[in-house]
């Protein structure tokens, strides 16, 4: 690293701030509180000299007086004094994508924590970005201040992954470890989570699996070097969960989480790669390492075929964590211009497609059928106080070749007369315990469709 | 990132090879079983051109034929066809550093797994390769397969760090782990894990601490931009640690763990920034991230100031791991050439500097004195079947202010004739527990040296 004194300090990296919510309010307040230490990281400073949002007088608790207002967030990427557009606007299309695009065709570098936007249009703008000579990054929008997209497109750039398996939403993981350690139900626990603020007030992307699914389908594209494939990520979310399912797993040595879980598989002998992409809730045994994953937090665990499991763990969201991972984009894209003593508005050190690979690279993968995956389930039955109904359940078990390895009965129906049935099968194939719970399908016996949740192999 | 079809495709990055021992066969195999998407992620082929090693004719299980063989290693460094040098030699001195002395004035890349050549000379080394322009890497001389001066030194870029605490030594962590699992004693546990491989014939620089010790002096460097400083890691080994004490931190609530511990404190208003390093067994509470890292894993904690703490996990050992960050590396170097469509020899990808920063800017910092420090404590001791010795150690507890929140004595001696006897303190100053333990120095009562073990705060 040449930082001869006789040469002009580089210019410092000219930063756009698209959305001054809570999040663009920590990254205002990180580059301040941090600034000498980045400077000394990146070899230059990084400066904010624009911001846009919606209202302008609105209390922030950061001052940005000292930066040029836009009223007009789109106009910010065609600013001669801006290197790089920090877009913290959310939404998949709308104002974000507009903003991205132009930002991308102005020359500019793009660092995004819009995982809607980039799961729906990545592709699309990492392609824009390629053809511009542009940095895109998106570090915030997976797993908030886990610098998991490093991890995969960098730390383990080495290896095959053969799997990635990931606690992606911290909304999820709060109240089922809420529940977990509390004993109550989902609806209490949501409101309670919805009154802390680790809840939104309408919880449908994070509860329904939608948000986690977002984040599995652009880590599965990194991860693979697939083609980023949004329509076939299957998400099944947490809010038919209840607080017996959870006291029964623990019997079990379990706890429930909400997993996201990617793979590929080669068809037959010399067929094509396919993706499996499916958010779950899953029975995670207590030696696997996403079983100690409580609260917020969020995990991701990759296989590769030479480093082995890896994991990563921490915050996935907040304004802390989140202004880290989108400074620490920053600080990757003005880190080159500091080594060459450069002090122009190059797109800077960042390196490499924003999936690893370019785009045109990415693989389009057909989606996985997992009816012949093998592994281990929990079925909890929610079924009507009546005799025959067990003979029932296991009937259609047998016929269908389900191994019923453990089965748990409640002894007295509760309030609404339901009795719960729980099981956990041997290990056998997937499509098994679909064509018995087609078996059941209709059955007097059942008052609820049955919950099924996979058990993670240690 | 261009990759116009009409260039001519980007020249491969070429590697020298030095030490071809589990881990460089290691290297040679993935670079062989991956190499199409190791292209792909790279934007150019890395090639193997040349290797060293003491033994041409031993068998390593890999063709070494197609690479051009060097019988002086050194004279690699000289290569006109060699863009970066990979050193797996070992050992802090001798032809591992010269090697690579000559390798960075020789205008190559540096990548090596050597971390006690890091720990002794790396900031030499460092500004070598600053003067020279070009890359020093040594992903693999910390924590394995985990990409944990990246995630430092990249991913919490944006952050100043408060703490780092990791499980760094694999064989230490098996025995603790195996110990625990098994109940057996560590002379034991040891002789079974050199049996498997996971130990040294000579296990001293493992189970003193001491290689641990080494990579907590790189984090620390890279975390808190202090100068290296290896003089002042304090390093307690494992050996002393017995079936009995882990068997009662378990009914305590707490696994034993080998811990490397690193923080940087402001002595007084505006005074200096001292840094604590410190390597020791600790008790650690079942809901830190570390208390769940069993058999060779290692594990690393690093708790930023907007991050949070994050986590990394995974092989700390072993030629796949390893071979995965020494190869990682040469993807980052050889990285940027790829995106520029440049087909030259450049120090390619890598950004910034070895440790974060210009090895000019990091602080000397001098040793902080933990005697101020609060914590709870774990002291056993060794003592003598015989009367009053409880109240003799009781009262030196009493006498240097040292709160004892519980007391377990074994109730028979053992087939030495020794009774062991435990205790927790309460949050107190060490400097107290330090005073306690002078005022019992050479007490007939005690057979031994007391064991002393922080308990790490969840």
């Amino acid at each position: 690293m040449e930082t001869g004194t006789s040469k002009a300090p580089p210019r410092p990296l000219r930063v756009a701030l698209a959305g001054v919510g809570t999040v663009g309010a920590g990254v205002v307040r990180l580059l301040d509180a941090n600034a000498r230490l980045i400077e000394a990281r990146a070899g230059r400073a990084i400066r904010v000299v624009a911001v846009s949002a919606r209202d302008r007088d609105k209390d922030r608790g950061v001052d940005l007086s000292p930066f040029a207002w836009c009223d007009d967030m789109t106009a910010m990427a065609a600013r001669d004094d801006v290197d790089a557009v920090v877009e913290l606007v959310g939404g998949a299309d709308g104002p974000a994508l507009t903003l991205a695009r132009n930002a991308i065709a102005g020359g500019k570098a793009l660092v995004t924590a819009n995982k809607a936007m980039i799961a729906h249009h990545g592709l699309a703008l990492g392609e824009a970005a390629e053809a511009a000579g542009v940095p895109l990054k998106f570090e915030a929008a997976v797993a908030g201040g886990i610098p998991i997209i490093k991890g995969l497109r960098e730390g383990a750039a080495a290896n095959a992954i053969d799997r990635v398996q990931g606690i992606l939403n911290g909304t999820c993981n709060f109240i089922l470890s809420t529940m977990e350690d509390t004993g109550r139900d989902f609806a209490d626990v949501l409101a309670e989570a919805q009154a802390k603020g680790f809840a939104e007030a309408d919880p449908t992307l994070d509860i329904e699996g939608i948000d986690a699914g977002h984040k599995l389908a652009i880590l599965a594209a990194i991860a693979f070097g697939a083609r980023l494939d949004l329509d076939h990520v299957s998400c099944e979310g947490i809010a038919r969960v209840r607080a017996a399912d959870i006291a029964r797993a623990r019997d079990l040595g379990f706890v429930i989480r909400l997993v996201g879980e990617a793979d590929v598989e080669q068809s037959g002998s010399g067929g094509a790669a396919r993706l499996l992409q499916r958010v779950r809730p899953c029975l995670v045994p207590r030696d696997h390492p996403l079983a100690h994953v409580d609260g917020p937090t969020n995990a991701v665990v990759a296989q590769g075929n030479y480093s082995g499991r890896l994991l990563f763990q921490g915050a996935g969201a907040g304004d802390g964590p989140t202004a880290s991972a989108v400074v620490a984009d920053l600080i990757d894209i003005a880190r080159w211009a500091a080594r060459n003593g450069s002090a122009g508005g190059d797109a800077g050190g960042e390196t490499g497609g924003a999936f690893s690979i370019p785009v045109g690279a990415l693989v389009a993968m057909a989606p996985a059928e997992p009816g012949e995956r093998r592994g281990r389930t929990y079925i909890r039955f929610t079924v009507a106080d009546r005799p025959g109904v067990l003979a029932e359940i296991t009937a259609a078990m047998r016929d269908a070749e389900v191994s019923i390895e453990s089965l748990i009965q409640q002894g007295e129906p509760d309030e609404a007369g339901e009795v719960l049935v729980a099981m956990v099968t041997h290990e056998g194939a997937e499509r098994c315990v679909s064509e018995a719970l087609r078996l059941l399908d209709g059955s007097a016996s059942l008052t609820a469709a049955p919950l099924v949740m996979p058990i993670l192999a240690a």
